[in-house]
């Protein structure tokens, strides 16, 4: 009887690595965790991993067939398959990742970053099925992002398009780890709320609960659950960060004008808490031409699961695309 | 004898629509202008524009074939061939123009905006000839721009994809034409520059020959006549210019990573005036990673004939890729 066809995803954090092996369908066959040990060079990174495919690959390779394997980093270069400068990573200088994966496997193996990842996962298997443009928003500890135009990834001429984290909202605003300032994540990511729920404690003069948390205490999950229970700086700093991501998706969709924009990871498990803002203001924000046209999203992949489907989702699109 | 294949470019300006007969390898064969006649109707227009043709036609048609009509327009959508409410020609409605030139011809037509034009124009003819990824900014009465990504146009989901003149610089800014406030174009297109000067002057106490000038007299051309006359106004009003457009190409590189911005039309032809300090800021606000990889470049279209050769690009890009 014939196998039936698989690829592995694979999702490298910071700290954790996943990994799952996924069908054309998007069916999750199996899956597994490990620790992405930052410190460590690449190299035993990947022996590491070689030994974990391995052992997940004995138990299932009767039933499956490994097609290839796609991988999601920070900063991951699609063109070149390297992984460069990652800051969190502590990785020295530009790893060919790809390559040194397709050494121990002999099948297509393809890299992009986190946020590319996911806009091919929601274009195989979320909320972007069947769109040719849209625009996918991840929010975490930064805010990045992924542009599909006319069903194809945006890559740009270096390999690096997609940087609407990146794009300046504010000159001479917050500083930002990129070492300019202004940027949009500095405002609009979980790191961002907590300072601009920092900037309205100052200014503002209304009770809070969030007056007794430390700046290093705070997270993104106390400030959803304090608006939710009505706390009148955490629900302004909901729309403040709607306001500043509105008017940015605005600009974004006056550069590719897609149908829709998905909102995943960390910040958007906020749901209506911040979409509706984001909603609102992008559509005060928008050029008249493009009222109305623009879904905003939340991702339609299962949360816990999400980046290695994308992973899996960037290779099982070059495999079709390729045949 | 083979005849030599042609085709046909037509750029429709609110006063002026220039026609030229252009071969696969640019040149111009033949070329003439008519009044738009902002007035009539669409048919009226359409019936005058045929009789031009067919007297151009007339005179060539021994030697040439014509293959192709490519048409530039105000709110010309792509994908329906359609001029939509353009605000300056006063056509009711939708107008199909390209059905209704297709209808005359029996030969394939295509339409879009001018900025797109002058995109496929700069890629087939122009500075942008053999590079998969640039932005072409029109600088004119207002700021139009075309975004094209792996050797394609982006036209996105609707058709009106590239508005980098509308994104926002400043929330409450200046009142622009679209009925929305601090889109860069009132900043930065031969309008917005004169805008800077009236500021300049109400801010500054500097001497300066357009301290005589009134509003309705003023042009960019007499802002950039000043500025290399060494007038301190009008040399700054060129660095806020550049500042701006700097901060928004700043923005726009970090959606599609192209290898080049092309800057086209009007306000383009202060040169060095512009282009310098829009550089020196774009790098100031660029991500790191795009620093140093972007080129800033003039027209490579030769300006009388600029539009007209980019309408005609437009066809020949249609012929070629359908080959």
């Amino acid at each position: 009887m014939a196998k039936i066809e698989i690829t592995l995803g694979i999702d490298i954090g910071g700290t954790n690595t996943s990994l799952g092996f996924v069908t054309r369908a998007g069916t999750l066959v199996a899956e597994s965790k490990m620790l992405t040990q930052a410190l460590e060079p690449a190299v035993a990174y990947v022996a590491h991993l070689q030994a974990k495919i391995n052992g997940m690959l004995e138990k299932i390779e009767e039933t499956y067939e490994l097609k290839g394997i796609g991988v999601g980093a920070p900063n991951a270069n699609y063109y070149k398959g390297t992984v460069e400068y990652p800051p969190n990573l502590k990785w020295e200088g530009v790893t060919n990742l790809a390559e040194m994966i397709r050494h121990h496997y002999q099948v297509p193996v393809a890299i992009t970053n986190d946020a590319n990842a996911a806009a091919i996962g929601e274009m195989k298997f979320g909320a972007a099925k069947g769109m040719k443009h849209f625009i996918v928003i991840t929010l975490g500890t930064g805010l990045g992002s992924g542009i599909v135009v006319d069903g194809k990834m945006v890559y740009g001429h270096d390999g690096f398009a997609g940087e609407v984290g990146h794009t300046i909202v504010h000159v001479n605003g917050r500083f930002c780890g990129c070492g300019r300032r202004g940027c949009l994540e500095t405002y609009v990511s979980a790191g961002g709320i907590c300072r601009t729920v920092f900037e309205l404690l100052a200014e503002r003069k209304e009770e809070s609960d969030l007056r007794n948390v430390s700046f290093n205490q705070l997270t993104s999950k106390m400030i959803s659950d304090a608006a939710l229970h009505g706390d009148t700086i955490a629900l302004e700093a909901f729309d403040l960060t709607g306001k500043m991501l509105g008017l940015k998706l605005a600009d974004a969709v006056a550069h590719t004008s897609p149908e829709a924009i998905i909102l995943f990871g960390g910040l958007s498990a906020a749901g209506e808490l911040l979409l509706k803002p984001t909603q609102r203001y992008m559509e005060e924000y928008m050029l008249n031409i493009f009222k109305g046209k623009v879904q905003l999203l939340p991702s339609g992949l299962a949360a816990g699961n999400a980046a290695v489907l994308g992973a899996s989702a960037l290779i099982w699109n070059e495999l079709d695309t390729q045949n």
